[in-house]
């Protein structure tokens, strides 16, 4: 651990509950147009189009775009299926909910007794200006904010932990990546970062079940890792 | 003022004082290998080869380096000028000097009343790690941290002010840069930034004489800006 420079974040679900703000946001928006929605199935059929929809960046078959814009596709879609007829407004109104996610109870302050020793800064799909305004709402609080926007393609593409270990800068072993999806860990691992685990049993809402996950740190929860990198 | 909504804030001069700190720290740095020199007026010398050596990198005449590697270079220049051996640890020792720069003394709580209202961001020639060690350093506080390395290109080159407006993202007219450098706010302007002038008569050390600059506000300090801000 005391080779560890800089930590990098991974956002949607590591450092913010997703599920349970786009669940209440889509809730009042639809009570709002007289309608009812099971918000939390919205919310899972919503998150299901991200990783398709960011492949069709990463493979290259359509520029970058950032994910206001493909969440308000794939909010399309789901509200098709869902045969849910929601007024524009409503609409840009929930893409909009993507920029004011709760954090997970422990993470503004862990976040701050990471910065007090290390390098800190986000690192996740979601545009600059997205995660300036996620950090705004939390009180999320970093160093700086690297965005696979800077990079101009998606994690797990080898490019986002790149850009970030080129601007840091450090050696990749330098850097660590701290999120709770296989897929990211394993991309920052490939490009060659350390990784750490944080278990996030709850970020699909209820009755979902998390695997366990290999990485240099596991940790139950953010809190729980600064403690393991206070007591090393 | 109503109409800006990020405020990004060029840094050397405008926040930290340069001069006195490449001074002091230069001083400091021959005394430890039993040389005198004149701190301040090898900081000027130093500070006066930053812009011819950012416009080689402008021109496209060589490929994009950071500051540390322009500061090095520059400062070889200096000491061979000034005729004063330096060995290589204490060489890289001042040019680690620019990381380490004291903000002007009203700067960390100014930035923290813009906080509240606006979004706000680092916009420097600087590159990113140095601005986080310079943020670190003197506890200015920014939503986020942009620089001329991810455009890649130095101010005054358009493509950095518009790379900020792309990133924010925002209309440019809604985004203000606070400097302290006509050539500064004259290139954010022919990019359609608002601009707020703040005067640094100390920038260069005593015995400089500021002259007034055209820019959309002027302020006499980032406090003055605050309530400029704040009285609307």
């Amino acid at each position: 651990m005391t080779a560890v420079k800089a930590l990098v974040f991974d956002v949607f679900g590591t450092l913010v509950d997703w599920h349970g703000s786009i669940k209440e946001r889509a809730e009042s928006i639809a009570a709002r147009s007289g309608l009812t929605v099971d918000g939390g199935h919205l919310a899972v059929l919503w998150r299901n189009r991200y990783a398709p929809s960011m492949a069709t960046v990463r493979s290259g078959e359509r520029p970058w775009c950032n994910l206001d814009q493909l969440h308000r596709e794939s909010l399309d879609e789901v509200l098709a299926e869902l045969k849910l007829e929601l007024p524009r407004p409503d609409r840009e109104d929930l893409v909009a909910g993507w920029h004011e996610l709760r954090p997970w109870p422990e993470v503004p302050a862990s976040l701050r007794r990471f910065r007090a020793q290390r390098i800190t800064s986000a690192l996740s799909n979601g545009h600059v200006r997205l995660l300036v305004d996620l950090a705004r709402y939390g009180k999320l609080e970093f160093d700086t904010i690297l965005s696979a926007e800077l990079a101009r393609t998606y994690k797990p593409d080898a490019g986002v932990y790149q850009t970030a270990v080129r601007l840091l800068p450090a050696l990749a072993a330098e850097v660590m990546l701290v999120a709770c999806h296989e897929w990211d860990l394993t991309g920052a691992a490939n490009a060659g970062l350390r990784t750490a685990h944080v278990a996030r049993p709850g970020e699909w809402g209820p009755g979902h079940v998390a695997q366990p996950v290999s990485a240099d740190l596991n940790a139950k929860d953010l809190a729980d890792l600064a403690d393991q990198f206070a007591a090393f």
